[in-house]
């Protein structure tokens, strides 16, 4: 009955395909093993086929909007070609939208991963109903996007939201991107391995290089399960981590004081080691947290300056929240589903 | 003839009151020595009798479109009241917008000093056309102001734009804010003064302690005259403000991806000085900077990393821009003139 659109998520691991009713409703979600590795024909076949088959199942009660796709990559949004992807080899100068639109036969709207992730979280997640919010996607890297006024933050030409090479630390550490000192190189999952590596090599951390030789899946996981046990090396780790994710998100807080930033990936799972610096960090960091921070559930030490603080902000009503993201991996496939809709 | 509006810049030591076309036309400026250390019932009455002046003199020929009023310090736009302000002793807690109005019998707009002086550029200035633009404007501190798609964004509560307390060097020097290695510690004419403090008192700066002692009016500017005249120690010092105000703007083009930049304020007058460190900074550490960078006019040394760059990066038309601001003071004046159209 419903009119639905059609979200995919091309991660680096599944490709997934939903139809999504136009109000949310997650009417049928198809999972397809398919691996990037396979290439990107074999990709763009079993897509465009499984699109193909969702619309024709639900077009026959309602309307079909459009299509979206979150692809990780910076998207050229004026030719919908991928500029640079590094988990899509081969996926460059290739009219990537063009042919997905010639085989369906329909407008498709390409979209940054990130980008989605926001504004999924935005239309049905943790900011349902907040206009002015941004995404921190905490993963291999860190993944941004910026929504506002309810419409994702493309920039100048589709690069906006690249959080994870803001600087944190100027003599830091080198990145990839040409910088160095990073965020991602700080606050991300193989930062967190990088940390633990580190500590091993020092001898000074016996509980981390134990894990690391019984544990075959040893990872980011792993130093969270020791951390949250008690294990000094790997707190410190997170405590590190969770300085560095504040830097960043102080920086962003005085620049949009937004009303709220989301923080989701798969590390976002290890708030509770890394928050409590990361909100340290921020009330010492930026003067706009400061001045619109809610009363804070993880904050034990109702300190006097905070007290003030309050009350002479206490006619301000709009706060600013940091929290985390609600609809996981989701998020993506429901925000493809509908930058198609906006986008029609 | 024109339909025109009235802008006021409440400085810190003038008050300057201009009538505007609705196309940008200065029809009169009136500069007015009131100090504002005369207070603040002072300040308003001669203000409002300004207003009233320009305003009854072209009302003759046009209409009146509204008055815009540039505050240093952070405004409640939703009750027109100073939430902060440093320089304006006295003026918090007080119905600043309602008594003005009240005076005027016409409605009037408050904004932040920073935010009109960027839609002043972006209006008529450097800027002029470019929908989405942010302006630093580096004087005693760093103001900020972002416009998009050519209106001010405000943010949640009218605090976006807070560059200059940016985190540039976590471990860095105290900031009044209450955080450390705040970007205005680093980039403004209060961190020139403090460098060349630094550089006297260690000894090893003779050529800054002769001038300093021999100069009654020793400072920033000073400081600059040393540098262009080839001195090492004043030159190090803009080499490290450049370095910072590079290591700024790279986070902000990295999160925002705006079309411009426009460096305004008395010290933007150095440009010369900072700017090579600066774009230096921004080429290694914005990887959008990188991709959408113009041929850089500063830049004499052709580096094959670039010219790539600049080869896969042709089909993109749009480039980051980096520029100075175009209407000195005036900026802000003309911003609030607009900001009182735009609202109106």
């Amino acid at each position: 009955m419903p009119d639905f659109s059609i979200g995919v998520d091309l991660g680096g691991t599944n490709l997934r395909i939903a139809a999504v009713s136009a109000e949310g409703q997650l009417l049928e979600k198809v999972t397809l093993g398919t691996k990037v590795i396979l290439g990107r024909d074999q990709v763009i076949n079993e897509m465009c086929d499984a699109i193909q088959r969702l619309s024709a199942k639900y077009k026959a009660t309602g309307r079909l909007l459009g299509a979206g796709i979150g692809i990780p990559g910076i998207i050229d949004m004026q030719t919908g070609m991928l500029r640079k992807s590094a988990n899509l080899p081969g996926w460059e100068e290739y009219p990537v939208r063009a042919e997905i639109e010639r085989r369906l036969g329909a407008p498709v709207v390409l979209e940054n991963d990130a980008n989605v992730a926001a504004l999924g979280e935005q239309w049905l997640g943790a900011a349902r109903g907040v206009p002015n919010v941004a995404a921190v996607t905490l993963g291999t890297g860190i993944g941004g996007g910026i929504v506002l006024a309810g419409k994702i933050w493309h920039g100048m030409n589709g690069m906006a939201g690249e959080f994870g090479h803001v600087t944190v630390e100027p003599e830091g550490r080198p990145c990839g991107c040409g910088n160095h000192g990073c965020a991602e190189q700080y606050a991300s999952a193989t930062a967190i391995m990088r940390m633990a590596r580190e500590a091993i090599a020092s001898g000074e951390a016996p509980s981390l290089a134990q894990a690391a030789s019984s544990d075959p899946e040893f990872g980011a996981r792993s130093i969270y399960n020791l951390a949250i046990q008690g294990d000094e090396h790997a707190r410190r780790i997170f405590r590190s981590f969770g300085r560095y994710l504040g830097i960043l998100l102080a920086g962003l807080i005085n620049v949009l004081n937004l009303d709220m930033f989301v923080i989701g990936g798969g590390v976002s799972s290890a708030w509770d080691a890394f928050a409590p610096n990361m909100f340290e960090e921020l009330r010492e960091r930026s003067l706009v947290y400061a001045a619109t921070a809610p009363t804070d559930p993880l904050s034990s030490d109702a300190r006097g300056k905070e007290g003030a603080a309050a009350q002479t902000e206490s006619r301000t009503e709009r706060k600013t929240i940091i929290t985390r993201a609600l609809l996981g991996s989701d998020a993506g496939l429901y925000g493809a589903a509908r930058v198609a809709v906006s986008a029609g």
